[in-house]
């Protein structure tokens, strides 16, 4: 069981930087992320688009703000439950929590943060009559290791950045890559779909344009072994392809998920936090941070959530240790000692005599 | 009279984001601030030293924290009265307010917003007789335009970082500069202190230590003209020396100041807001956000202030305009049109079909 003083659900900008303040109060932290990497939707849906209100930055890449965040927060040692969803939350006899993943991943805490930011991003998945069957077994909505990949057959299908992005990086992995789109456009980075296109034209890309996987079919031993490509939507124009791996990428939607059952108090699918003082649900030593939340004047900005892991580490310090008190040391002053031993701080001022 | 949507007070971090925010809302800013240039302490007291809590960045030194800050917010093109203290304000009939300096400049604006950090800094000054009679006729307890003193004879007074930085730089723009202080130790940057004694040998800083100021004296105009300096603390040591400007530098003093008797309430130095919405002190239309500001759970660091000026803005925004609803948008999605005519947005995706 993975034992921590503060479980992070949601490792998005709050959700990291809450690691970092944690860390200022020797509280050590473990994150949970329903995907396969930290940061997020900054890391997931957008990496490569700019924000711009993020204080201090006048344009931040997203997915420089959570290298940024990790660098941050790396003297802290987090650790990271990644690529399975929190499921379910048993307090404890002493107050405490565990919080369970849908793989049974168990995780003991004092205290539960959910930064879970529009909920956990599942998958939308194609009306394919029986790929849940293949799920797990050729058949993933989301690539979590390219190098599964290596030497096989695989085919995406999908007109966005992720469904070209994959494309382009597996074609020099997988032994055979097929990108299966509905319509001839693809909607994307210009340089990707220009890149998509120069290996089609050198043949390391096979792609079959407008078109839709109509079936999945597996062998005896129930693993994926071939789909059903119609073009043009023709029943006529049929093609079965062999393959070993079968990507819809789709997007993904948000849903709050399995943490709407926790007795959270919900409202308009946020969790309602005490924005008085310390960002608490309704179950004491629960708190949620960033865009999940919900208190009068929320405004879903990651500036804001970064206020709200502080001030809600505060509270969690209070709670873990009811009779320290804390004294608030400015890092320009205090400087950072990280869990690690490494010590960051300013320059210290000489006392020196001229003679 | 300077004419504005939301007045500013103090130019410190957390004022200068305002002016971003409020711009994302097309509401125009004008910032006062006592010191002679933006960045309230991050400017005037550490800019070389690092700060490790502002999220996103691992470090950054607090000068470059203002530059990039005053970057972000260029394209709102905000105004600034600065080197002046806000002293009085009166509420007009229609709900605005008129705020005026110590100078006589006025500012009408729709909404106040005091962002005073630790209040106005005011610089300590030395215990000398009758000095109060040459400010501004030869003593200055701060460098506003280091060009008033080409060519001049100039004292400065004080053993800290601002001594020995404006020694320095000074003995490039004036005639003679002489250099006192109470003991012969330095406290600052190591290679301030080292340069102050090459320039010492070089023979372009004149070093007099241990001593102090005891006396100022004027000519028939009333102008500064000479200072008596006294060495080793001995009467028998005593210097006369013609100058023309006497700079003490000792360091600054935060002193809520002329804001502590404008009707707000105040507690344990800093100004009650209400912290379940919108940071709004007890007079409607006055906010007070950032270091400044005192609610349950208080914490004075620069990302909360962050947080605190971007709700604000929202509240600002619906009482100047109670009719309108504002429906926030995505700096990602709608990008972030500025006052100048500049429009920064991401490169938006193509639509393109692959043949």
């Amino acid at each position: 069981m993975v034992k921590t003083d503060i479980l992070i659900i949601g490792a998005g900008p709050t959700g990291l930087f809450t690691v970092f303040e944690a860390g200022l109060l020797k509280l050590k932290c473990h994150l949970i992320d329903a995907l396969p990497q930290p940061g997020g939707q900054c890391s997931e849906l957008y990496p490569k688009k700019p924000i711009y209100d993020i204080p201090g930055f006048p344009e931040v890449l997203a997915g420089d703000l959570v290298d940024n965040l990790m660098e941050q927060i790396k003297s802290f040692e987090p650790g990271f439950t990644l690529g399975e969803r929190a499921e379910t939350i048993d307090k404890q006899e002493d107050g405490s929590f565990i919080v369970t993943t849908n793989k049974g991943t168990q995780h003991h805490a004092k205290v539960v943060a959910i930064a879970g930011g529009l909920g956990s991003f599942e998958p939308r998945k194609p009306p394919i009559p029986n790929i849940a069957n293949f799920e797990d077994k050729g058949v993933a909505y989301m690539v979590k290791d390219p190098e599964v990949y290596r030497n096989k057959k695989v085919v995406i299908a999908g007109g966005g950045d992720s469904a070209l992005d994959w494309s382009i990086f597996l074609a020099d992995v997988a032994s055979e890559v097929t990108l299966v789109h509905r319509r001839n456009e693809f909607r994307g980075a210009l340089d990707s779909v220009d890149r998509v296109k120069e290996l089609k034209d050198l043949g390391k890309i096979n792609l079959i344009t407008p078109a839709e996987i109509s079936e999945v079919r597996g062998n005896d031993n129930g693993d994926l072994e071939a789909v059903l490509i119609r073009k043009n939507n023709e029943a006529s124009e049929e093609i079965l392809l062999e393959v070993d791996h079968f990507i819809p990428l789709f997007g993904l939607s948000p849903k709050l998920g399995p943490i709407a059952n926790w007795g959270l108090e919900i409202e308009k699918n946020a969790i309602k936090v005490d924005n008085t003082l310390d960002y608490q649900t309704n179950i004491p030593g629960v708190y949620a941070i960033g865009d999940v939340n919900t208190y009068p004047g929320k405004l879903k900005l990651i500036l804001c959530g970064f206020h709200e892991a502080t001030l809600m580490c505060q509270s969690a310090f209070q709670r873990i240790f009811p009779d320290k008190k804390y004294v608030m040391k400015y890092t320009t002053v205090g400087g950072v000692t990280g869990f690690d031993g490494t010590k960051k701080e300013a320059p210290k001022a000489v006392v020196k005599a001229i003679d």
